[in-house]
Formats: C-alpha cells, sequence, structure tokens
C-alpha cells in the first residue's frame, strides 16, 4: 500500500523514508531471486518491479508469484507495528497459495486453494459473525484522501456504515487486515482502490479460513483491479453489500445534482 | 474504553465475552490490592468500581490512581493484539505518573512528572511533527454510533480532517493510541466522549514525551471529563484545532438549521 498514502516527510521519519525504498526492493528481490532458482519459468507482479516499468504486468496462465514486500508502508515508516510482507501464487488465474508474514508479532498466515487457512501452522476460521450489528470493521480511510471520487465514496459509505457496525477500524494494512477476518479478529475488511498485491494473498487466507470475499462495488470480483469486502461469512456480506449498494446510489445521486458529474 | 461500544456477542466471542468482565475486575482487584499494601490511605478511581456505583468518584486532593484493567476491550475479546493496561497517579489533581503495558507486545510506556518519557526503560519522544498534512491521526469513530450528537461531532470533523491529513488510524484503544503518538509512531491522537481511565496515564506519557494535550472542544483539559487531541508538537495542535473549530462551527449551523437543536 506504498501508493495509497503519498507520503512525504520531513522531521523525524526523514531517514527512514529514504531506507524505505531500499527495504522494499531488497525484500522483493531476496523473494524473487529465491523463487527463481527453483522455478525459473515462473513470473511475478510486484509493487516494486511495477514502480520500475510504470504499468501492472497483465496476469497470464503462467504461474505468477504476486508480491507486496511491505504492506502498510505508512505504518513501517514510523515503527507502528502493522505491517507485513505478502506472497501470493495464482496459476492459471487461479488464486492457489497465500503466504502473509507480520515480523513484529512473528506471525504467519498460509493458505493453499481448498486445504484450509492456517496462523503458525493452526488451523484458522473467521468468526463466524452473520450480523452487521454485531461486526467489527476495517475500511482504509485514508484512501479518502486520493480524490474528490474516492473522497465521496468513502464519506457516503462511511456515512451508512458507522450507524450499523458494532466497532470501526482503519489499521493503515490491507494484508494485515485480511488476516485479521481470516482469524476473527476483525468480521470485515474493505478497501477500494487497491493493486492486485495488496489482495493476492490475504483474499485467499479469507477464503480458506471460511469467509466471503466479494468486489464491493457488487461487480465480479477482479484480483487485477481489486476493491473488495472480506468477511466473516456470506450472510454478514450480503448485509453489508446492501447498505454499500444504498450509500452509492446516493453518492451518485449526489455526484449528478452538486457536480454533474457521475464517476 | 469498555463503555464505548457496547458490545454483544453471540457468536464465536460469546464465551470470551463472559470473560471479560471478569478479567477486568480480576486486574483491577490484583492492582488496586497491591498498591494498598504499600499505601492504605490512597483513593481509586477505576472502571469496575465505577459500574458498581454507578457514578465517576470526583477527584480529590488525595493521591489517586485511575485504572483502566483491559483498554480497547472490543480489541481484547477478539484477541486482537491491541489492548493495554492503563494505571496514573494524581495527586492534589495532578498527574505524576502515567504506566501502560501491552502484554501482546511486552511494552511498558512510563512517564514521572516532569521526568520523561520511557518505553522499556528506554526514553521516548514524539515524532515532532508540526505540520498537519504530513500528519497521521488515530480518531475513534466508533464513538460516532452513541448517539446524534456524537455522530455529528465525528461526521463534520472527518469530513474537514480526511483531506487534509496524510492518513487516518482508528485503533480502538485509547491508552496504545497515546502511547503511540509519545513515541512517534502516531502524529495525533484525538477522542471524545471518553473516561478518566482512558487518559490519566497516556495524556502524561504523551507530554512527557514532548507532545501537547488540549481539549479537543478547545476548553480547558478536564480529566475528569476528557475529550482530548494528543499531539506530536504544539504547532500540529494548534492546526488541528483551527480545523476542528470550523467543523464544529458547521456542525452547529447544521444541527440548529436541520433538527433545531444545538447540542
Amino acid at each position: 500500500m506504498a501508493e495509497v498514502e503519498e507520503v512525504e516527510v520531513e522531521f523525524k521519519q526523514d531517514i527512514v523514508w529514504d531506507l524505505v525504498t531500499i527495504y522494499d526492493r531488497k525484500i522483493e528481490e531476496v523473494l524473487i531471486n529465491k523463487i527463481k532458482e527453483k522455478y525459473p519459468q515462473h513470473k511475478y507482479i510486484g509493487e516494486e518491479e511495477t514502480a520500475k516499468s510504470g504499468h501492472t504486468a497483465k496476469l497470464t496462465d503462467s504461474p505468477t508469484w504476486i508480491i507486496d514486500p511491505i504492506d502498510g508502508t505508512a505504518n513501517f515508516v514510523r515503527r507502528m507495528p502493522l505491517t507485513a510482507i505478502s506472497v501470493g501464487l495464482t496459476i492459471n488465474q487461479v488464486q492457489v497459495l497465500g503466504i502473509i508474514y507480520d515480523p513484529y508479532k512473528k506471525e504467519l498466515f498460509t493458505a493453499i486453494k481448498g486445504k484450509g487457512a492456517y496462523l503458525n501452522g493452526k488451523r484458522i476460521s473467521t468468526s463466524g459473525c452473520k450480523v452487521i450489528e454485531k461486526s467489527v470493521m476495517s475500511y482504509e480511510i485514508s484512501i479518502a484522501r486520493r480524490n474528490d471520487y474516492y473522497y465521496n465514496l468513502y464519506m457516503f459509505r462511511m456515512k451508512h456504515l458507522i450507524r450499523r457496525i458494532q466497532g470501526f477500524r482503519s489499521l493503515g494494512t490491507a494484508v494485515l487486515g485480511l488476516c485479521y477476518v481470516a482469524c476473527g479478529r476483525l468480521d470485515a475488511y474493505q478497501c477500494d482502490g487497491l493493486y492486485p498485491w495488496d489482495a493476492a494473498a490475504g483474499t485467499l487466507i479469507v477464503i480458506e479460513a471460511g469467509g466471503h470475499v466479494v468486489d464491493s462495488a457488487g461487480k465480479e470480483f477482479d484480483l487485477m483491479d481489486p476493491n473488495f469486502l472480506a468477511s466473516a461469512s456470506k450472510p454478514l456480506s450480503d448485509e453489508y453489500m446492501e447498505l454499500e449498494r444504498r450509500a452509492d446510489e446516493e453518492q451518485l445521486k449526489f455526484a449528478r445534482e452538486k457536480i454533474g458529474f457521475s464517476p
């Protein structure tokens, strides 16, 4: 999520920020080199590699490793212990493997398609929560800063969500947000406007933990353009989606009336 | 912050929630008994003790220990590793000691008035951030659920804040939010509608780390009715306050016009 908050700093974090890109590149390099040794034909989609080429590579049927070397960059730079490394694998464009490691808490979340989800080798499952009023969600409202479209999208949804849900969190990390849904620490995680490497491992881990993942705008979930709601159960997901469609309709009406523009 | 989100659960967390009150009481009991052994004349203000008597005791000049046995209860019940124990001490109604312990990360934050703030014995200081555009804040927007007053207060402020700040977090713990400002992981922490035990230790730790604490409505900070903004520096605090006064004015205007009621 380095792009989520285009962070510039000049105070204490200065030196750390200079190092972030170096760390990002270094971790991605180590991971890719290790995988290349074993699987020289495999492909890669990563944050750093995308930054270099200027565009996200197209997902093909080849085995493709989708890597986020540091998720929660703005946390990392402040030494906030909410950051992780995410590695996903697709084969024939299907997510088959997800690995997420939180070095602060030494927590390794893993999933293989059809084989369940694990935290440090122990099987995990979602909270099973089915009712929106009993759910705690994490939503990265910082993205509302990006432009008018995201500002309206997030604020209209917030307006509807905040009075229904039990608790609201913003953790600044999509990858751990997804892991926390998988192990029942959160009941839902949503983010709009993310990247494949934010979702590739975590969404599989949620599904393998018995959770549900949908496109948050009600379209088909697209790993290469991920706007997702990951939740503890299908009934909970349906309740969120019903509420958010109402928010989105209101937002479109507002956009048409007030700014003569519907995103 | 047990009252912040009046949590009822029936799914996985059921058993844990039954245990929460027991843990809360047990921790408070252990702390108070240990202190009583050494200081039999001292007084106490605590969440559990307040719950029992139905009202918060008045703060007197006597040495008074202000205790939150489990801050971030909704996190605790979900095993979300964002929860801590908070112990503050006032003498002559002045905050003189703050101790906060995060058992997940084994982090002990401490401060004695005039002697600086420490994390596991090592001196800490705030980020020093002076500019709102470069600040990451945590704000417990879950409290907007409480009633119309808090809903409007939080939503109008969010509307103004979200386009100025660099990043937004909601961690669900006032006590750790304050510690994270003290050690530079966050640049600001704000919460309106809290309790003395949420603020007693943490606000002292922020001040002793070089930070700034003000009443978030611009009044004099009152430990017994804490609505506070804790930030990395006085200039940053001033920028937040200017923005929030604009939000509050807009909210009052809205309340008068739309609902014929100004809170």
